[in-house]
């Protein structure tokens, strides 16, 4: 194979759209979640993010790049209206509905039902979650940091409550993703299952790696 | 399928071992790439991130989360000292090296020596690359931003190169990760391969979607 380099100045000269793709695509597979707020007019929003990332496990926190030019431009204002979100995983089976969440609705339209997926409420939660989601977490919002180089933000949450399938839980706490079908993300578009590879043991100096 | 329903309470009652695994999992598949960094003192420092995200195309920001009381504990230090760092894929091919890299070896040992993965640099880089990585991407550090909710950091850098095969690069800028044998992360030790499941057009309402 040979290789391409691209280095900061044709990045610069770069048609936007390639630059868009490209620098997408660079930083590797995303996770797949959908968002599920309510606005201060009572509407319930959904919009897919492939930025949602893990922050800790002690407080569990969870975070989320937006952006307030783009698509999912309602998300942010009802985060920081109703200070309650819910996380659902998106799977191989509703990631076209999950991706259609992406156009541009107007405010007063529910994307629960522009894109054919149910609003489910769960006790002592005030956000709607995604019925067909087999992972639900809802958020209650702690920060919300600006990042000065494009003036996006990062939204952190913390953990108030989770709903998975028993059978998806290892012994250890670790949810077998692969098992509840989530599907990940590349680029902007690109929906992927995936397969098991191996799962390795807690790495140590000088130590052979093994496989659990 | 039965339901599993964690609350609060739940998860700041649970076993420490436990809640670390569960939330490392639930915000769905992760990134991996391997950070090359160099100390003061002139030794090169690889490790392994599940953090690294998007941060924007325009201009092209890459995010990644640091744990100061964590593993990867050199890396940060010397981002900060030399401003320069690069992001490598890790792929099906080289993941047990590069989860290698996690172990905690002293500040004078090179994990690239320590694990068997090869060093290179790049012309006009400061910062080392992966030989075997076939996504290798230089960055200079632009912003430090403290996540106070925990104490861990989001360090911002700006790509000023890229290096990849030509062969993986769709006509319209997108790179093809599952053609690289890129991998994924769950959890905090688990390894995906991917296999493509659509790509679909760009939403808009009332429209079907396209498979691309």
């Amino acid at each position: 194979m040979s290789n391409y380099q691209f280095n900061h100045s044709d990045l610069l000269a770069m048609d936007r759209l390639y630059r868009t793709n490209l620098i997408n695509s660079i930083s590797g597979f995303k996770s797949a979640n959908l968002i599920g707020t309510i606005s201060q007019e009572k509407v319930s929003n959904l919009a897919i993010f492939s930025s949602v990332i893990h922050i800790g496990a002690n407080p569990p926190l969870i975070g989320m790049i937006s952006r307030p030019d783009s698509v999912p431009r309602h998300t942010l204002e009802n985060i920081q209206y109703l200070k309650h979100y819910t996380i659902n995983a998106v799977t191989e089976n509703m990631f076209p509905q999950a991706h259609q969440t992406a156009a541009r609705y107007d405010a007063d339209i529910s994307e629960f039902e522009a894109v054919g997926l149910k609003k489910e409420f769960l006790p002592d939660f005030p956000a709607p979650f995604v019925r067909e989601s087999p992972i639900k977490i809802g958020v209650q919002l702690r920060e919300i940091l600006e990042i000065k180089s494009n003036g996006t933000y990062l939204v952190i949450g913390e953990v108030q409550k989770i709903e998975l399938p028993q059978e998806a839980i290892f012994e250890d706490g670790k949810v077998d993703l692969e098992f509840l079908k989530v599907a990940c993300i590349s680029g902007l578009d690109t929906y992927h299952g995936t397969h098991c590879l191996a799962r390795l043991a807690y790495a140590k100096p000088g130590k052979t790696l093994k496989i659990l």
